[in-house]
Protein backbone atom coordinates (compact mmCIF):
# COMPACT_ATOMS: atom_id res chain seq x y z
CA UNK A 1 0.00 0.00 0.00
CA UNK A 2 1.14 3.59 -0.73
CA UNK A 3 0.65 5.78 1.98
CA UNK A 4 0.93 10.06 2.37
CA UNK A 5 1.85 11.82 4.53
CA UNK A 6 2.81 15.08 5.91
CA UNK A 7 6.81 15.22 5.80
CA UNK A 8 9.33 16.01 6.17
CA UNK A 9 10.61 12.19 7.05
CA UNK A 10 10.53 12.28 11.27
CA UNK A 11 7.18 14.79 11.68
CA UNK A 12 4.79 13.67 13.89
CA UNK A 13 2.80 12.47 10.62
CA UNK A 14 5.43 9.78 9.85
CA UNK A 15 5.64 8.38 13.57
CA UNK A 16 1.83 8.09 13.17
CA UNK A 17 1.97 6.48 9.63
CA UNK A 18 4.37 4.00 11.01
CA UNK A 19 2.16 3.33 13.98
CA UNK A 20 -0.91 2.52 11.40
CA UNK A 21 1.39 0.41 8.68
CA UNK A 22 4.78 0.20 9.07
CA UNK A 23 4.40 -2.00 5.98
CA UNK A 24 3.41 0.21 3.29
CA UNK A 25 5.30 2.48 1.41
CA UNK A 26 5.50 5.96 2.98
CA UNK A 27 5.29 8.90 0.96
CA UNK A 28 6.37 12.08 2.14
CA UNK A 29 4.01 14.91 0.76
CA UNK A 30 4.40 18.98 1.37
CA UNK A 31 1.50 20.05 2.71
CA UNK A 32 -1.79 18.75 3.72
CA UNK A 33 -3.56 19.18 0.02
CA UNK A 34 -0.78 17.34 -1.42
CA UNK A 35 -1.87 14.35 0.47
CA UNK A 36 -6.07 14.87 -0.02
CA UNK A 37 -4.92 15.28 -4.34
CA UNK A 38 -3.11 12.38 -3.99
CA UNK A 39 -5.50 9.88 -2.65
CA UNK A 40 -8.08 11.72 -4.33
CA UNK A 41 -6.42 11.11 -8.00
CA UNK A 42 -4.99 7.68 -7.22
CA UNK A 43 -1.15 8.00 -6.73
CA UNK A 44 -1.42 7.18 -2.90
CA UNK A 45 -3.53 4.78 -1.55
CA UNK A 46 -4.17 6.26 1.70
CA UNK A 47 -3.06 9.58 3.45
CA UNK A 48 -2.56 10.03 6.85
CA UNK A 49 -3.48 13.84 8.27
CA UNK A 50 -3.70 15.51 11.65
CA UNK A 51 -6.85 16.64 12.56
CA UNK A 52 -6.77 17.38 16.25
CA UNK A 53 -4.33 18.57 18.97
CA UNK A 54 -5.30 18.77 23.09
CA UNK A 55 -3.83 21.97 22.67
CA UNK A 56 -3.94 23.65 19.52
CA UNK A 57 -7.62 22.22 18.13
CA UNK A 58 -8.89 21.35 15.30
CA UNK A 59 -6.03 21.60 12.12
CA UNK A 60 -8.27 23.91 10.45
CA UNK A 61 -6.88 23.25 6.48
CA UNK A 62 -7.22 19.57 7.11
CA UNK A 63 -10.90 19.95 8.47
CA UNK A 64 -11.69 22.78 5.64
CA UNK A 65 -9.92 20.15 2.99
CA UNK A 66 -11.79 17.30 3.56
CA UNK A 67 -14.73 19.50 3.53
CA UNK A 68 -14.07 19.59 -0.36
CA UNK A 69 -13.08 16.40 -1.12
CA UNK A 70 -15.15 14.93 -3.54
CA UNK A 71 -14.07 10.88 -2.92
CA UNK A 72 -11.50 10.58 0.22
CA UNK A 73 -13.06 9.57 3.19
CA UNK A 74 -12.22 8.96 6.61
CA UNK A 75 -11.58 5.70 7.43
CA UNK A 76 -9.37 5.41 10.50
CA UNK A 77 -8.52 7.67 13.29
CA UNK A 78 -5.15 7.49 15.08
CA UNK A 79 -4.48 9.13 18.37
CA UNK A 80 -0.78 9.37 19.61
CA UNK A 81 0.70 11.84 22.55
CA UNK A 82 3.00 14.42 21.19
CA UNK A 83 6.27 14.38 23.04
CA UNK A 84 8.23 17.23 21.80
CA UNK A 85 12.30 17.26 23.21
CA UNK A 86 15.22 19.34 23.41
CA UNK A 87 18.05 18.31 20.64
CA UNK A 88 21.41 19.97 19.63
CA UNK A 89 24.47 19.00 17.96
CA UNK A 90 26.19 18.66 21.21
CA UNK A 91 24.07 18.01 23.81
CA UNK A 92 24.50 20.51 26.32
CA UNK A 93 22.15 23.31 27.53
CA UNK A 94 24.52 25.68 28.65
CA UNK A 95 25.80 26.83 25.28
CA UNK A 96 22.18 27.23 23.38
CA UNK A 97 21.31 30.63 22.34
CA UNK A 98 18.21 30.21 20.12
CA UNK A 99 16.29 27.35 19.94
CA UNK A 100 14.37 26.39 16.45
CA UNK A 101 11.02 24.60 15.99
CA UNK A 102 7.80 25.56 14.39
CA UNK A 103 5.65 28.16 15.07
CA UNK A 104 2.82 25.84 16.85
CA UNK A 105 5.17 22.67 18.36
CA UNK A 106 7.10 26.83 19.81
CA UNK A 107 3.62 27.88 21.70
CA UNK A 108 3.09 24.63 23.33
CA UNK A 109 6.79 25.17 24.81
CA UNK A 110 6.71 28.67 25.60
CA UNK A 111 6.17 28.24 29.46
CA UNK A 112 8.84 25.61 29.38
CA UNK A 113 11.73 28.16 28.26
CA UNK A 114 10.22 30.57 30.24
CA UNK A 115 10.63 29.68 33.58
CA UNK A 116 13.77 27.52 33.03
CA UNK A 117 15.62 29.56 30.15
CA UNK A 118 14.42 33.10 29.83
CA UNK A 119 17.52 33.79 28.38
CA UNK A 120 17.31 31.32 25.20
CA UNK A 121 15.44 33.27 22.30
CA UNK A 122 13.04 30.80 20.37
CA UNK A 123 13.26 31.33 16.81
CA UNK A 124 10.46 30.02 14.38
CA UNK A 125 11.08 27.21 11.26
CA UNK A 126 9.56 25.73 8.54
CA UNK A 127 9.00 22.21 10.57
CA UNK A 128 10.57 20.36 13.19
CA UNK A 129 12.63 18.52 11.17
CA UNK A 130 14.16 21.16 9.52
CA UNK A 131 14.69 22.85 13.30
CA UNK A 132 16.98 19.70 13.24
CA UNK A 133 18.70 20.01 10.17
CA UNK A 134 19.94 23.10 11.21
CA UNK A 135 20.83 22.49 14.74
CA UNK A 136 22.95 19.77 13.09
CA UNK A 137 24.61 22.00 10.66
CA UNK A 138 24.96 25.53 12.78
CA UNK A 139 26.01 23.24 15.98
CA UNK A 140 26.38 24.08 19.63
CA UNK A 141 24.48 27.19 19.84
CA UNK A 142 21.83 26.24 17.90
CA UNK A 143 18.88 23.53 19.68
CA UNK A 144 15.86 22.12 17.97
CA UNK A 145 12.59 20.76 19.51
CA UNK A 146 11.28 17.77 17.78
CA UNK A 147 9.97 14.46 18.52
CA UNK A 148 12.01 11.25 18.66
CA UNK A 149 12.27 10.49 15.38
CA UNK A 150 13.32 13.64 13.98
CA UNK A 151 15.83 14.21 16.78
CA UNK A 152 17.52 10.36 15.84
CA UNK A 153 16.98 10.41 11.57
CA UNK A 154 19.56 13.97 12.13
CA UNK A 155 21.88 12.51 14.48
CA UNK A 156 20.94 14.94 17.48
CA UNK A 157 21.59 14.61 21.01
CA UNK A 158 19.23 14.88 23.56
CA UNK A 159 19.38 17.46 26.15
CA UNK A 160 15.86 16.83 28.08
CA UNK A 161 12.79 15.44 27.21
CA UNK A 162 9.48 16.19 27.24
CA UNK A 163 9.66 20.28 27.17
CA UNK A 164 6.01 20.76 26.31
CA UNK A 165 4.04 22.88 28.82
CA UNK A 166 1.19 20.31 29.14
CA UNK A 167 1.77 17.03 30.01
CA UNK A 168 -1.44 16.05 28.01
CA UNK A 169 -0.63 16.63 24.42
CA UNK A 170 -2.00 14.30 21.84
CA UNK A 171 -2.85 14.48 18.05
CA UNK A 172 -5.48 12.91 16.65
CA UNK A 173 -4.86 12.23 12.84
CA UNK A 174 -6.92 10.58 10.62
CA UNK A 175 -6.50 7.82 7.43
CA UNK A 176 -8.07 9.16 4.37
CA UNK A 177 -8.90 6.49 1.26
CA UNK A 178 -11.19 6.31 -1.54
CA UNK A 179 -12.93 3.53 0.01
CA UNK A 180 -14.81 3.61 3.28
CA UNK A 181 -14.08 0.97 6.39
CA UNK A 182 -16.65 -0.99 6.91
CA UNK A 183 -18.44 -1.84 9.98
CA UNK A 184 -17.11 -3.15 13.78
CA UNK A 185 -19.33 -2.17 16.25
CA UNK A 186 -17.65 0.60 17.96
CA UNK A 187 -17.52 3.35 15.17
CA UNK A 188 -17.64 6.76 14.67
CA UNK A 189 -18.88 8.71 12.25
CA UNK A 190 -17.81 12.48 11.07
CA UNK A 191 -20.36 15.22 9.87
CA UNK A 192 -20.11 18.28 8.38
CA UNK A 193 -22.85 20.87 7.84
CA UNK A 194 -24.44 24.34 7.00
CA UNK A 195 -27.17 26.39 7.20
CA UNK A 196 -27.92 28.89 4.82
CA UNK A 197 -29.70 31.61 7.07
CA UNK A 198 -28.86 32.05 11.12
CA UNK A 199 -32.12 31.49 12.46
CA UNK A 200 -31.97 30.68 16.37
CA UNK A 201 -32.16 27.04 17.07
CA UNK A 202 -30.74 25.93 13.98
CA UNK A 203 -28.21 23.73 15.41
CA UNK A 204 -30.36 22.67 18.22
CA UNK A 205 -32.81 20.98 16.13
CA UNK A 206 -29.95 18.97 14.83
CA UNK A 207 -28.47 18.36 18.33
CA UNK A 208 -32.09 17.34 19.33
CA UNK A 209 -32.44 14.60 17.24
CA UNK A 210 -28.87 13.17 18.58
CA UNK A 211 -30.24 13.83 22.14
CA UNK A 212 -33.91 12.06 20.93
CA UNK A 213 -31.32 8.85 20.20
CA UNK A 214 -29.52 9.51 22.71
CA UNK A 215 -26.45 9.13 20.52
CA UNK A 216 -23.77 10.76 21.87
CA UNK A 217 -21.51 13.37 20.53
CA UNK A 218 -17.48 13.51 20.97
CA UNK A 219 -16.89 16.54 19.35
CA UNK A 220 -18.77 19.53 17.85
CA UNK A 221 -16.99 22.34 16.51
CA UNK A 222 -18.04 25.53 14.62
CA UNK A 223 -15.79 26.89 11.88
CA UNK A 224 -16.39 30.44 9.87
CA UNK A 225 -17.22 29.56 6.69
CA UNK A 226 -15.05 30.09 3.65
CA UNK A 227 -17.61 31.20 1.38
CA UNK A 228 -21.08 32.99 1.69
CA UNK A 229 -22.45 29.60 1.94
CA UNK A 230 -23.92 30.11 5.03
CA UNK A 231 -22.17 31.82 8.03
CA UNK A 232 -20.67 28.63 9.55
CA UNK A 233 -19.63 25.18 8.97
CA UNK A 234 -20.45 22.71 11.89
CA UNK A 235 -18.20 19.94 12.54
CA UNK A 236 -19.87 16.89 14.32
CA UNK A 237 -18.36 13.58 15.54
CA UNK A 238 -21.07 10.70 17.06
CA UNK A 239 -21.27 7.42 17.85
CA UNK A 240 -22.24 4.98 15.23
CA UNK A 241 -21.36 3.64 11.63
CA UNK A 242 -23.51 5.08 8.45
CA UNK A 243 -24.20 1.54 7.02
CA UNK A 244 -26.30 1.06 10.55
CA UNK A 245 -29.64 1.63 9.50
CA UNK A 246 -30.62 3.13 12.80
CA UNK A 247 -27.81 5.83 11.61
CA UNK A 248 -28.79 6.31 8.15
CA UNK A 249 -32.49 7.13 9.38
CA UNK A 250 -30.47 9.71 11.43
CA UNK A 251 -28.49 10.91 8.85
CA UNK A 252 -31.29 11.38 7.08
CA UNK A 253 -33.38 13.49 9.63
CA UNK A 254 -29.87 15.92 10.21
CA UNK A 255 -30.08 16.03 6.27
CA UNK A 256 -33.74 17.70 6.63
CA UNK A 257 -32.72 20.17 9.02
CA UNK A 258 -29.58 21.71 7.29
CA UNK A 259 -29.26 23.15 4.12
CA UNK A 260 -25.86 21.31 3.38
CA UNK A 261 -24.71 18.00 4.52
CA UNK A 262 -21.51 16.12 3.73
CA UNK A 263 -20.59 12.49 5.94
CA UNK A 264 -16.97 12.60 6.48
CA UNK A 265 -16.37 9.17 7.08
CA UNK A 266 -17.96 6.48 9.68
CA UNK A 267 -14.71 4.56 11.16
CA UNK A 268 -13.76 2.53 14.45
CA UNK A 269 -13.25 4.02 17.55
CA UNK A 270 -9.26 4.31 18.19
CA UNK A 271 -8.61 1.90 21.39
CA UNK A 272 -5.51 2.91 22.40
CA UNK A 273 -2.68 0.03 23.04
CA UNK A 274 -2.66 1.22 27.03
CA UNK A 275 -6.05 0.16 27.11
CA UNK B 1 -5.91 55.17 28.09
CA UNK B 2 -2.45 52.62 27.69
CA UNK B 3 -3.95 50.12 25.43
CA UNK B 4 -1.94 46.95 25.18
CA UNK B 5 -1.78 45.29 21.64
CA UNK B 6 0.27 41.51 19.95
CA UNK B 7 3.02 43.60 18.38
CA UNK B 8 5.64 44.76 16.70
CA UNK B 9 3.94 47.91 15.10
CA UNK B 10 2.26 47.82 12.13
CA UNK B 11 0.71 44.00 13.04
CA UNK B 12 -2.91 43.74 11.94
CA UNK B 13 -3.85 43.84 16.38
CA UNK B 14 -2.12 47.24 15.90
CA UNK B 15 -4.40 48.29 12.88
CA UNK B 16 -7.20 47.35 15.00
CA UNK B 17 -5.65 49.12 18.08
CA UNK B 18 -5.41 52.70 15.69
CA UNK B 19 -9.21 50.98 14.89
CA UNK B 20 -10.47 51.25 18.38
CA UNK B 21 -9.10 54.05 19.88
CA UNK B 22 -6.40 56.41 17.99
CA UNK B 23 -6.00 58.89 20.73
CA UNK B 24 -4.36 56.08 23.47
CA UNK B 25 -0.64 54.95 24.29
CA UNK B 26 -0.10 52.12 22.09
CA UNK B 27 2.20 49.70 23.90
CA UNK B 28 3.24 46.53 21.22
CA UNK B 29 3.61 43.56 23.33
CA UNK B 30 5.60 40.14 22.42
CA UNK B 31 2.57 38.11 22.86
CA UNK B 32 -0.75 37.06 24.06
CA UNK B 33 0.31 36.33 27.65
CA UNK B 34 1.81 39.68 28.16
CA UNK B 35 -1.20 41.59 27.11
CA UNK B 36 -3.47 39.83 29.20
CA UNK B 37 -0.85 40.26 32.25
CA UNK B 38 -0.49 43.75 31.16
CA UNK B 39 -4.69 44.47 32.12
CA UNK B 40 -4.33 41.84 35.03
CA UNK B 41 -1.76 44.06 36.70
CA UNK B 42 -2.51 47.45 36.00
CA UNK B 43 0.49 47.92 33.53
CA UNK B 44 -2.26 48.41 30.99
CA UNK B 45 -5.60 50.06 30.98
CA UNK B 46 -6.97 47.55 28.38
CA UNK B 47 -5.69 45.13 25.86
CA UNK B 48 -6.68 43.60 22.66
CA UNK B 49 -6.16 40.76 21.11
CA UNK B 50 -7.14 38.63 18.03
CA UNK B 51 -10.16 35.85 18.80
CA UNK B 52 -11.48 34.81 15.65
CA UNK B 53 -10.10 34.77 11.48
CA UNK B 54 -12.56 34.11 8.86
CA UNK B 55 -10.11 31.41 7.26
CA UNK B 56 -7.94 30.02 10.09
CA UNK B 57 -10.55 29.76 13.20
CA UNK B 58 -10.25 30.63 16.74
CA UNK B 59 -7.56 31.52 18.18
CA UNK B 60 -6.63 29.10 20.42
CA UNK B 61 -4.17 30.76 22.76
CA UNK B 62 -5.85 33.79 23.74
CA UNK B 63 -8.99 31.69 23.83
CA UNK B 64 -7.59 29.87 26.86
CA UNK B 65 -5.41 32.59 28.47
CA UNK B 66 -9.07 34.33 28.22
CA UNK B 67 -10.35 31.75 30.29
CA UNK B 68 -7.50 31.73 33.15
CA UNK B 69 -7.52 35.34 33.74
CA UNK B 70 -8.75 36.47 36.90
CA UNK B 71 -10.29 40.39 36.34
CA UNK B 72 -9.91 40.63 32.63
CA UNK B 73 -13.46 40.47 30.51
CA UNK B 74 -13.82 41.29 27.22
CA UNK B 75 -15.39 44.71 26.67
CA UNK B 76 -15.68 45.32 23.03
CA UNK B 77 -15.14 43.21 20.06
CA UNK B 78 -13.85 44.80 16.50
CA UNK B 79 -14.38 42.97 13.22
CA UNK B 80 -11.93 44.15 10.76
CA UNK B 81 -10.74 42.61 6.72
CA UNK B 82 -7.94 41.26 6.88
CA UNK B 83 -5.94 42.19 3.63
CA UNK B 84 -2.70 40.99 2.58
CA UNK B 85 -0.17 42.38 0.47
CA UNK B 86 3.01 41.49 -1.42
CA UNK B 87 5.68 44.01 -0.93
CA UNK B 88 9.42 44.09 -1.55
CA UNK B 89 12.33 46.81 -1.71
CA UNK B 90 12.00 47.41 -5.17
CA UNK B 91 8.31 46.56 -5.91
CA UNK B 92 9.64 44.10 -9.09
CA UNK B 93 7.87 40.80 -8.94
CA UNK B 94 10.03 39.37 -11.75
CA UNK B 95 12.75 39.02 -9.39
CA UNK B 96 11.31 37.52 -6.55
CA UNK B 97 12.86 34.36 -5.57
CA UNK B 98 10.72 34.03 -2.20
CA UNK B 99 7.85 35.76 0.03
CA UNK B 100 8.58 35.82 3.89
CA UNK B 101 5.55 35.95 6.14
CA UNK B 102 3.86 34.64 9.29
CA UNK B 103 2.94 30.92 8.65
CA UNK B 104 -0.76 31.38 9.17
CA UNK B 105 -0.19 34.52 6.67
CA UNK B 106 1.61 32.15 4.28
CA UNK B 107 -1.64 29.26 4.47
CA UNK B 108 -4.05 31.91 3.70
CA UNK B 109 -2.21 32.84 -0.07
CA UNK B 110 -0.73 29.68 -0.50
CA UNK B 111 -3.62 28.67 -3.67
CA UNK B 112 -2.45 32.39 -5.07
CA UNK B 113 1.07 31.68 -5.26
CA UNK B 114 0.60 28.01 -6.36
CA UNK B 115 -1.39 29.18 -9.46
CA UNK B 116 0.28 32.22 -10.15
CA UNK B 117 4.12 32.11 -8.83
CA UNK B 118 4.92 28.45 -8.62
CA UNK B 119 8.14 29.09 -8.68
CA UNK B 120 8.57 31.51 -5.69
CA UNK B 121 9.48 30.18 -2.34
CA UNK B 122 7.21 30.73 0.44
CA UNK B 123 9.07 31.03 3.82
CA UNK B 124 7.99 31.20 7.23
CA UNK B 125 8.68 33.97 9.19
CA UNK B 126 7.89 35.27 12.84
CA UNK B 127 5.65 37.88 11.95
CA UNK B 128 4.84 39.66 9.13
CA UNK B 129 6.78 42.79 10.38
CA UNK B 130 9.71 40.49 10.63
CA UNK B 131 9.64 39.51 7.06
CA UNK B 132 8.90 43.53 6.12
CA UNK B 133 12.26 44.37 7.99
CA UNK B 134 14.40 41.06 5.90
CA UNK B 135 12.83 41.74 2.70
CA UNK B 136 14.11 45.60 3.35
CA UNK B 137 17.57 44.75 4.16
CA UNK B 138 17.80 41.36 1.71
CA UNK B 139 16.58 43.74 -1.34
CA UNK B 140 15.39 42.73 -4.60
CA UNK B 141 15.01 38.98 -4.62
CA UNK B 142 13.39 38.46 -1.07
CA UNK B 143 9.35 39.91 -1.02
CA UNK B 144 7.00 40.01 2.33
CA UNK B 145 2.97 39.56 3.00
CA UNK B 146 1.94 42.30 5.40
CA UNK B 147 -0.44 44.59 5.74
CA UNK B 148 -0.51 47.86 4.43
CA UNK B 149 0.60 49.31 7.80
CA UNK B 150 3.34 47.01 7.83
CA UNK B 151 3.97 47.66 4.29
CA UNK B 152 4.48 51.89 4.56
CA UNK B 153 5.93 51.58 7.65
CA UNK B 154 9.40 49.67 6.76
CA UNK B 155 9.31 52.06 3.46
CA UNK B 156 8.60 48.93 1.28
CA UNK B 157 7.02 49.05 -2.47
CA UNK B 158 3.82 47.79 -3.35
CA UNK B 159 3.88 44.46 -6.29
CA UNK B 160 0.35 43.63 -5.48
CA UNK B 161 -2.82 43.59 -3.29
CA UNK B 162 -4.80 41.09 -2.09
CA UNK B 163 -2.67 37.90 -2.60
CA UNK B 164 -4.82 35.89 -0.21
CA UNK B 165 -7.04 33.31 -1.58
CA UNK B 166 -10.24 34.08 0.29
CA UNK B 167 -11.44 37.48 -0.58
CA UNK B 168 -13.63 37.71 2.09
CA UNK B 169 -10.98 37.51 5.24
CA UNK B 170 -11.81 39.16 8.21
CA UNK B 171 -10.54 39.05 12.10
CA UNK B 172 -12.45 39.50 15.09
CA UNK B 173 -10.24 41.02 17.75
CA UNK B 174 -11.68 42.15 21.70
CA UNK B 175 -10.11 44.45 23.81
CA UNK B 176 -10.23 43.33 27.22
CA UNK B 177 -10.37 45.28 30.68
CA UNK B 178 -10.90 45.34 34.37
CA UNK B 179 -14.39 47.05 34.24
CA UNK B 180 -17.15 45.24 32.24
CA UNK B 181 -18.38 47.57 29.46
CA UNK B 182 -22.25 48.33 30.30
CA UNK B 183 -25.63 47.41 28.15
CA UNK B 184 -25.77 49.21 25.42
CA UNK B 185 -29.39 47.17 24.15
CA UNK B 186 -27.38 45.84 21.35
CA UNK B 187 -25.28 43.31 23.00
CA UNK B 188 -23.78 39.58 23.10
CA UNK B 189 -22.08 37.70 26.10
CA UNK B 190 -19.59 35.11 25.63
CA UNK B 191 -19.23 31.93 28.25
CA UNK B 192 -16.89 28.95 28.53
CA UNK B 193 -18.46 26.05 30.47
CA UNK B 194 -17.32 22.19 31.00
CA UNK B 195 -19.12 19.12 32.29
CA UNK B 196 -16.67 16.92 34.57
CA UNK B 197 -18.25 13.84 32.84
CA UNK B 198 -18.87 13.73 29.24
CA UNK B 199 -22.98 12.04 29.25
CA UNK B 200 -25.00 12.05 26.35
CA UNK B 201 -26.88 15.37 26.61
CA UNK B 202 -24.65 17.30 28.21
CA UNK B 203 -24.63 19.65 25.69
CA UNK B 204 -27.84 19.57 24.29
CA UNK B 205 -29.26 20.73 27.60
CA UNK B 206 -27.32 24.05 27.31
CA UNK B 207 -28.64 24.60 24.09
CA UNK B 208 -32.09 23.58 25.28
CA UNK B 209 -31.74 26.66 27.35
CA UNK B 210 -31.00 29.04 24.53
CA UNK B 211 -33.64 27.44 22.00
CA UNK B 212 -36.30 27.70 24.66
CA UNK B 213 -35.41 31.31 25.28
CA UNK B 214 -35.53 31.82 21.56
CA UNK B 215 -31.76 33.53 22.03
CA UNK B 216 -29.46 33.26 19.00
CA UNK B 217 -26.33 31.60 19.67
CA UNK B 218 -23.39 33.40 17.38
CA UNK B 219 -20.26 31.07 17.70
CA UNK B 220 -20.72 27.62 19.11
CA UNK B 221 -16.95 25.63 19.68
CA UNK B 222 -15.62 22.42 21.78
CA UNK B 223 -12.16 23.28 22.60
CA UNK B 224 -9.79 19.84 24.10
CA UNK B 225 -9.14 20.74 27.57
CA UNK B 226 -5.90 21.04 28.74
CA UNK B 227 -6.66 19.56 31.98
CA UNK B 228 -8.03 16.90 32.96
CA UNK B 229 -11.05 18.76 34.23
CA UNK B 230 -13.24 17.90 31.25
CA UNK B 231 -12.41 16.22 28.20
CA UNK B 232 -13.69 19.51 26.08
CA UNK B 233 -14.40 23.59 27.17
CA UNK B 234 -17.35 24.91 25.05
CA UNK B 235 -17.45 28.37 24.08
CA UNK B 236 -20.89 29.74 23.36
CA UNK B 237 -21.59 33.67 22.17
CA UNK B 238 -25.17 34.59 22.22
CA UNK B 239 -27.34 37.72 22.53
CA UNK B 240 -27.58 40.12 25.31
CA UNK B 241 -26.04 41.61 28.06
CA UNK B 242 -25.10 39.88 31.70
CA UNK B 243 -27.25 42.89 33.39
CA UNK B 244 -30.07 42.28 31.98
CA UNK B 245 -32.31 40.49 34.38
CA UNK B 246 -33.64 38.06 31.87
CA UNK B 247 -29.50 36.78 30.64
CA UNK B 248 -28.64 36.78 34.34
CA UNK B 249 -31.64 33.65 34.80
CA UNK B 250 -30.55 31.96 32.17
CA UNK B 251 -26.97 31.74 33.04
CA UNK B 252 -28.26 31.11 36.52
CA UNK B 253 -29.83 28.13 34.34
CA UNK B 254 -26.82 27.33 32.55
CA UNK B 255 -24.83 27.20 35.69
CA UNK B 256 -26.94 24.27 37.11
CA UNK B 257 -26.28 22.59 33.86
CA UNK B 258 -22.67 22.78 34.26
CA UNK B 259 -19.77 21.86 36.07
CA UNK B 260 -17.70 25.00 35.56
CA UNK B 261 -18.99 28.40 33.82
CA UNK B 262 -16.93 31.04 33.20
CA UNK B 263 -18.64 34.52 31.50
CA UNK B 264 -15.52 35.83 29.93
CA UNK B 265 -17.73 39.13 29.23
CA UNK B 266 -20.87 41.47 27.54
CA UNK B 267 -19.97 44.15 24.87
CA UNK B 268 -21.70 45.69 22.14
CA UNK B 269 -22.16 43.99 19.21
CA UNK B 270 -19.94 45.37 16.23
CA UNK B 271 -21.16 47.27 13.69
CA UNK B 272 -18.97 47.75 10.90
CA UNK B 273 -18.49 50.85 8.99
CA UNK B 274 -20.13 50.21 5.84
CA UNK B 275 -23.37 49.43 7.64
Amino acid sequence: MVLGYLGPRGSYSYEAALFYDGNSVLYDMDNFYDVIEGVENGRLDEGILPLENSTEGVVTQVADALLKAKQSVIKREIVLPIVHNLYSATGEIAEIQYVLAHPQTLEQCRDFFRTNYPGIQLTPCGSNSMACVKAKTEGAKCGAIAGSSAGKLHGLKLIRGAVQDNSWNETRFVVIGREPASMTGNDKTSIAFTFFTDRSGCLYNVMKIFAEENINLSRIESRPAKSQLGKYFFYIDFAGHREDARIQQILDRVSEKTDFLKVLGSYPVFESAKG
